[in-house]
């Protein structure tokens, strides 16, 4: 699962939820009350506006975009749809690509990064592509839990390579439009090159909006668009989500403002943590994984009121493996202050 | 689809999508919008408080009860789950069971019900099932499109019978709640007797609110439940339609009144359409089945600005049929006003 979960323990922080620490913008919020003010007629099937501003954004064709209850949902019909029989995954990586391709009995691969070299994608995976040429492959840019990003040259070989070996290649970009150059990695710009990708992004994150929920899909080609559309029920898209969707895509600024915000955050804890003995892995994205003296951290966190994401379930992590969000200012402080005094708790526990 | 498509059309009045004339109650619009301020948080994925609420309302275990994004996502799932060879389905029917059923590659079987009897169920369903023994059949009660609504004694039998051969027996009872009587024709206060039963409802239509979707589903076998939660995007159910929902389960009364306010209107809309020429099929539902003069009744209305359901495309309908939604009274009287119209024109044209 995402994170932890606030409504089955008691939780005055939540550090195990990525999403923006500034919190939804007064004008989503607002247009999300007028999409309730027109709760009383049916959404729009087709979300014609929404896509249509989706295209304009992305210099892509309104054909070629879908939109979901969530990324989740578009995840699980691009599983029902291309029904791999064998799919590649990147270790660690997130865990609801797994659930997706559960419902489809494919045969899944894993490509284990390695703490050693700071979990980074290398040309590695180019090897493995050509070698074992899967039906689907899954690469979230930035990579959760890690928040390695990879660079858009490297993924441009990579989506080329998926060309040839006809790899339905899925570039998550749910975390990217809060990274400082999101066009250092994003893909998004050059759909024209290629048919079997598809790019993966999400209002949830940007916006910090989880409670309404709104995915949508960049695919490279028409067929897809129709078999994934067919894998959706009719007016997945509510109208208060297609409404904020709209008004979104007109708040660059505040996107690249929350990304300012969250580098400059992201620098300080990394910072703070290593000072108190976490080994912290840069990160490009809202969130850093540290591994932790102890496996423990969680639950003593936990005992504080403070929720953290414990990553030892995660393929190719182990215990000791923690991924918190970077929130705000004053909250990234308590988060801090906490560990401090986690850190003497266990000192004299252990002496 | 359901319905005709207002983003498309230049619609004023909208008689193609049968949901609560009354619109949506105050409260629960109040619900929806403090669903919004709470929408920077993920929604409960176990939805915890409504189906807790809904175990209440139907005396049913909180294990053996699902919510879905509208009941479009539950048919959906159901299918997914079950991957029926076989189904049966109603003719006439709702055009989202074989939508589902398509994404699964099953053998449809139709019981083609007649105009003649005025689409009733009778005793021959029994035997259909008894003879072909289908692995699955969805019934909706009341029907749509034809409004006719089936006797919990029969729907009782054909239960038990579902139990014998093993057919997974889907109810959908999206409209029930808007007949003057729920309690004569429903299942849900027996599901403790049906291990095959799935009982559908939304509040879609019983509260007007499209816009959000929020559907639901009773199960008979707690295997059901976990294998069609699989099936299902997580936290599907977002923050303001579970606030919605809780809210809508203590209205009671605002149902009753609505189902009052539905028949009376639906008893001077038929009689008045008799009056007209029409060939009007009875229903207890909040929308009428009829067959009028000719097949163009549906564009020459949507020039004025109303729209009506061409049935035309439903399986086991010819052209000349038409539903349209119980509306408030003074909506109806312009629907008549402009079938009037119509009439004089056609006979005017005609002559």
């Amino acid at each position: 699962m995402h994170g932890g979960d606030i409504y089955r323990n008691h939780v005055r922080l939540d550090f195990s939820v990525n999403i923006n620490p500034l919190g939804i913008p007064e004008e989503i919020a607002e247009a999300m009350h007028q999409g309730i003010d027109r709760a009383g007629v049916y959404p729009d099937m087709h979300y014609d506006e929404l896509r249509h501003r989706l295209a304009a954004q992305f210099a892509w064709k309104e054909n070629r975009i879908l939109c979901g209850n969530g990324a989740s949902e578009l995840i699980m019909a691009i599983c029902r749809w291309r029904k791999p029989k064998s799919a590649l995954l990147l270790a660690p990586g997130f865990s609801g690509y797994e659930r997706a391709l559960a419902a489809t009995k494919c045969k899944i691969k894993y490509y284990e990064l390695q703490p050693g070299s700071n979990f980074a994608v290398t040309e590695e995976l180019l090897q493995i592509v050509s070698k074992k040429r899967p039906d689907l492959l899954f690469l979230s840019n930035p990579s959760n839990p890690t928040g390695v990003a990879v660079e858009k040259g490297f993924m441009r070989k990579l989506a080329l390579l998926c060309e040839r070996t006809h790899t339905t290649l899925v570039i998550d970009e749910c975390f990217v439009e809060l990274t400082k150059e999101p066009t250092k990695w994003s893909l998004a710009g050059h759909m024209d090159l290629f048919k079997e990708l598809l790019i993966l992004r999400a209002f949830t994150k940007s916006f910090a909006m989880p409670g309404l929920r709104l995915g949508y899909l960049l695919c490279g080609d028409e067929v897809d668009v129709e078999g994934i559309a067919l894998q959706l029920p009719e007016w997945n898209v509510s109208v208060p989500a297609q409404f904020a969707g709209v008004e979104a895509l007109g708040m660059s600024r505040f996107l690249k403002k929350s990304a300012r915000y969250i580098a400059a955050e992201r620098e300080f804890l990394s910072q703070e943590l290593e000072k108190l003995g976490a080994i912290v892995f840069p990160s490009q994205a809202n969130y850093i994984l540290f591994q932790w003296k102890d496996e423990y951290l969680y639950e003593r966190l936990l005992e504080r009121g403070i929720l953290i994401r414990d990553c030892s379930d995660y393929h190719g992590l182990s215990s000791c493996y923690y991924r918190v969000a970077v929130k705000r200012h004053e909250q990234n402080l308590e988060l801090l202050s906490a560990l401090r005094m986690d850190d003497l708790t266990y000192f004299v526990k252990k002496n």
